[in-house]
């Protein structure tokens, strides 16, 4: 029934961060199959997908505010990865952790930035 | 001493949202005047002058982390105006605050809406 | 093409908090109808609906995490109404949200029977 | 003097999650035997003792919040066990922690998921 | 049987912030009696009179943390007026509130700020 | 222009904790330099420099935000540390932990415990 949301969030991850999302699959398939198919069908699916705003400032508001938050590593770095591959270059996620600063206190953008180089690391050792 | 920060932050805030600034500092003068002088100095004249990141995108990242962090009505109202002010349309703002039903969850999306209303009623009063 | 999931989701409003729902739709209708659609869509069509847990344990949950997070007033009221309406009984209500001090501070549960209390206070004006 | 505090509270923890207030106890009985002593009396002597809730709502309460929280994972876990402990399916918990992406996020829900398949692996391995 | 840890509790309360207390009393009595009561025995019977640390500096404590969370004015507010009342300055108070900025960013500081000018003015007009 | 602000910050630093400082200006000056620099300048050139409250104060008040807000592992440890170095015993740093969990629950205390012993362990490890 929702197969026009799954598809288009696929797609959407396709262009955003399909590795990330095929772990998180293979990390929660067997104990919770449907939350992995809300990821796909109401974040990438219905959010994503729309007009109004384009997916790199989609990608920054995302990382300001997992940087914000402060309890959400893994996803952080998902989504620095995702930023980058919609276009985002790294001084621009540098710069938005950066700013976190000013709103979230100096302790959530340092470990903003410690989880952006771990993503930078990654990428340039080709993992 | 820092009277080249200070200036700086000044012609930020000029760009960005003066009025809202006006009201932080007749509200805080009497009590805290170091504070209302360090938010010119460190946020204004230190982050949001730097390069690598474009002040629309800036406002982005800081409408959603407020948003997220749903604590800070006041801030977000103001950094709404602000995103307004740096080019930001209605529009993409809503968008930020839908997209954080995502990371924050929905109340935090709802209430950053409703902070959003309040602001664009307002502008529309002329006040 | 999500008829199917924006009617049960009404249907779930209906048992659990329409008149809150209304309230909802009313004051946001107007700047992002579609976050209005999305809450009725995931949390009402997709979460609610699914067998596994019973509603009053689902309200229980959302009681408890609101009264937590501290920062949602207004939606936890909502829930407050919503659990009184799948059947929790006034004093179950209170002893989740006095439990929380032990899981979020004092504050956060004083702040959660305070919610409580108009929520029942209002009830009784017959509002 | 709260001899009887403290004996209800361990009578409580019998039932509900002994082993975990066991590590709790090697953890943090040299540096601050006084906290552990507060852990027996307050929550499980005062609040789980308390007549208005049955068990299995209150450790639904508690994995609530502490998945909404997110910055808990030891004690989410703990509380994961306990619910099982006092009758809780792992259907149930899984559904209480994938509602909380509605109330707190996806990262949220994604990362108390986590939290309970290593609980659930653990008591698979017989540990 | 706690009558001990309530009358310790009463008597530190009415050296930091008896009118605070009587208010809280006041507007929960109704709904959740032993909420207060436990306010009475656990903060302020078991944890403010423990030697250890002095009043002063458990006030201090106090503000810090609650301007941090950002999501408690009240007690905030009924904070900063005990922290007054066990011997801290309203400088000193004004110092730990504008520090926060480091730790949980500016608006969760300007926001304290405030609450610290509310109640300074209203100690000041003899409320 | 900001070398008497940076001096300030350097020699507050070496007085508090010029090992934790040393660790993160390792970790971080490859990727955000700016952000470390930005770390000697308003904390500790700007604030921890401000008269109105003593050092010691300083490091209670910023070790029980840190353990309430419960995201910021390192920093709290570099904090603990930085305490012990400005004149606060092991005791009134357990106290002002244990104290946690009435404002921020019993896991954040829990954790801020586990935290301290970690540092302590370290300094009796000589390390």
């Amino acid at each position: 029934m929702n197969d026009h949301r799954y598809q288009t969030g696929k797609n959407n991850l396709e262009k955003m961060n399909d590795n990330g999302f095929k772990r998180l699959k293979k990390s929660l398939d067997d104990i919770a199959p449907d939350l992995v198919r809300f990821v796909v069908e109401f974040p990438y699916g219905d959010i994503y997908s729309r007009s109004g705003l384009d997916l790199k400032s989609r990608e920054i508001a995302t990382v300001a505010a997992l940087t914000a938050l402060g309890n959400a590593q893994p996803q952080l770095q998902s989504h620095i990865e995702g930023a980058l591959n919609v276009g985002c270059t790294r001084e621009e996620i540098v710069e938005v952790i950066i700013q976190m600063a000013v709103y979230a206190g100096f302790p959530a953008s340092i470990n903003g930035i410690t989880a952006a180089k771990k993503v930078f690391e990654r990428l340039d050792d080709g993992k």
